[in-house]
């Protein structure tokens, strides 16, 4: 039987177990969209069980573990992005990796074909995603290639095998309406991000648990969404505020949006924390610079950088994740934009 | 007499044309700090007549350009990084380049011998250092190994052959306190960033050129300096506003210590822009997020960039840069933080 230069199955051995051409299997194994699912499936597991890897070189670095690991990363202009850039550096430093580093581009060859092949070509060690989503079709090139991956602060929720280190959203969307609880607010609104985002499904269903346990309603009229943005905070917080019946607290989930809720309040004259309090989620510096500087929940950026690389780093040594999925823990900071409910007009007070 | 495998002298033959031992030649060779400034000239002027080089591998890539550039950035979590570092992975994106991002620590590893060992061994195509200046070893080191460097806003005034791309501070300076002037103000203080800087110094002197070509005087006491962030901004503007003769308008040299400028007001009351007009330099992300926006003077941070990157390819592919120095011009952006001089109290008329 014919092998590979190292000895494994030749792609027509494969194409002929799985019962395709050699030019599907070549598909699949170069990472190519344009493969049906099931047959993809179905290829893949044929090449697994034959051991079938197109490049074996040993991924181990030359001393420690050292390399290069690619990191991917949405949106490398904002500052949650840098902040989490910043982070992954220092880890990455500490370890003795260097990174390269690109910005996911929607429907280009940064995270396409293109980039896998950079990727194989540097012989780089490790792949880090930040809030991108590998298409099966790059894991399953990247399971090939033997080069591990993991996702820091997924999406959506990663399928199985997709080690992925993420914050306790849930958590902190509850910390955050806890807060504002305690200071005596009962029409809290709540500003969510986008409905089909890991976070923001989470930070949303933390605002309606703590709600809940607080025996207090959540009002459709009091939930609004918008899109992480200050602007999209901006305009919904503005119709919260023109309602009848305006809420004394918001929780905006993220720090941006949170910015947009007091230029709304701003807007209608009203002053943060005095009339609206306001509270955020991230922790990223426009929090501390904003005036007053917004209360928010902190999402531990280092610390998720730092044990996203050493998941990355024991993957690449061969080892195996404890765990698919790791959670950090978010925590309340308190500052400047919250406050107790204003008493005057009854608005505190009003029945909901 | 005995040659290298790749038919070039042999470092005794270079160590005894240049009246020093062995060991010398090897550490500068090596890039290494201790030999004295004189004996490493010597070394170098003879390496560079003998042809000699440690590493004649060609740098040119695969196809087109493509490639690994290595970037050296000064503080990679400040949103002035993260606008830079964005800018320039759009640069190198759009010419099929790849970039291995460090952060620059001063005595440590990342920008000594280790890092130039990782880069010599990944064969990286180029070198940039942002607001990063390398050492004359340094320099040494990437000439021998034919990595062509360029540096990106630097520090201070490049050495000779060392191109380097920065923005017009000077005439950025000038528009900043020219729109202050247009306004009416007279009374101007400026706040500078630290003396030792190249943009530091260039940003002062414009702000001095355009009040001398107005026919006022520069006052010491409205001349202050800080360190470039907020709260320098912050502690020197609240000197000038406790002067018995405050300003009515401050340029702060950067967004950040314009940021520090209004919160030193507000401490004291004052509305910005109604008691104070102040006018930054940079438009960062935080100039359009600060309440009242920021005026302020924008540096072409994407064209910069793009310059900067061009430059490299340039001597990636063998040719000369055609200008050692480029400076690319700012624009004033006009938002919410200047108006016209106070009129109550004639704090705008009072006499200097």
């Amino acid at each position: 039987m014919p092998g590979t230069a190292h000895g494994g199955p030749t792609l027509a051995v494969i194409a002929r177990e799985a019962g395709v051409s050699v030019p599907t299997v070549s598909k699949v194994v170069n990472g190519r969209e344009d493969v049906a699912p099931h047959t993809r499936r179905r290829v893949s597991e044929v090449l697994e069980r034959r051991g079938y890897l197109r490049r074996p070189v040993a991924r181990a670095p030359r001393e420690g573990v050292g390399g290069l690991v690619d990191v991917v990363i949405h949106g490398l202009d904002t500052s949650w992005a840098t902040t989490l850039l910043s982070a992954v550096e220092n880890a990455t430093y500490r370890v003795g990796l260097d990174i390269v580093v690109s910005a996911a581009r929607t429907g280009s060859g940064r995270t396409g074909r293109g980039w896998l092949d950079r990727v194989a070509d540097r012989g780089t060690a490790g792949v880090l995603l930040v809030l991108v989503e590998p298409t099966p079709s790059q894991r399953a090139w990247l399971r090939h290639h033997r080069i591990p991956h993991v996702v820091l602060d997924p999406i959506s929720v990663p399928p199985p095998g997709v080690p992925s280190v993420g914050a306790t959203n849930w958590a902190g969307g509850v910390s955050a309406t806890e807060h504002l609880l305690r200071a005596g607010h009962r029409r809290i609104a709540v500003v969510s991000g986008l409905e089909d985002t890991l976070c923001g499904q989470a930070r949303l269903a933390g605002y309606r648990s703590a709600m809940a346990a607080a025996g207090l309603a959540v009002l459709p009229e009091l939930t609004v969404m918008g899109d992480f943005s200050l602007e999209s905070g901006r305009r919904r917080a503005g119709e919260l505020l023109d309602l009848p019946e305006p809420p004394t607290a918001v929780f905006a989930c993220t720090d941006q949006m949170a910015l947009g809720v007091c230029d709304a309040a701003r807007e209608r004259g009203m002053t943060v924390p005095d009339d609206l309090s306001v509270v955020g989620f991230d922790d990223l510096p426009e929090a501390r610079w904003a005036r007053p500087a917004l209360t928010t929940v902190r999402q531990p950026l280092n610390e998720m950088a730092a044990a996203a690389i050493g998941l990355l780093v024991r993957l690449m040594r061969g080892e195996t994740a404890e765990a698919d999925r790791i959670e950090l823990s978010t925590c309340l900071v308190e500052r400047a934009s919250t406050a107790r409910p204003p008493v005057r007009g009854g608005r505190a007070a009003a029945p909901s």
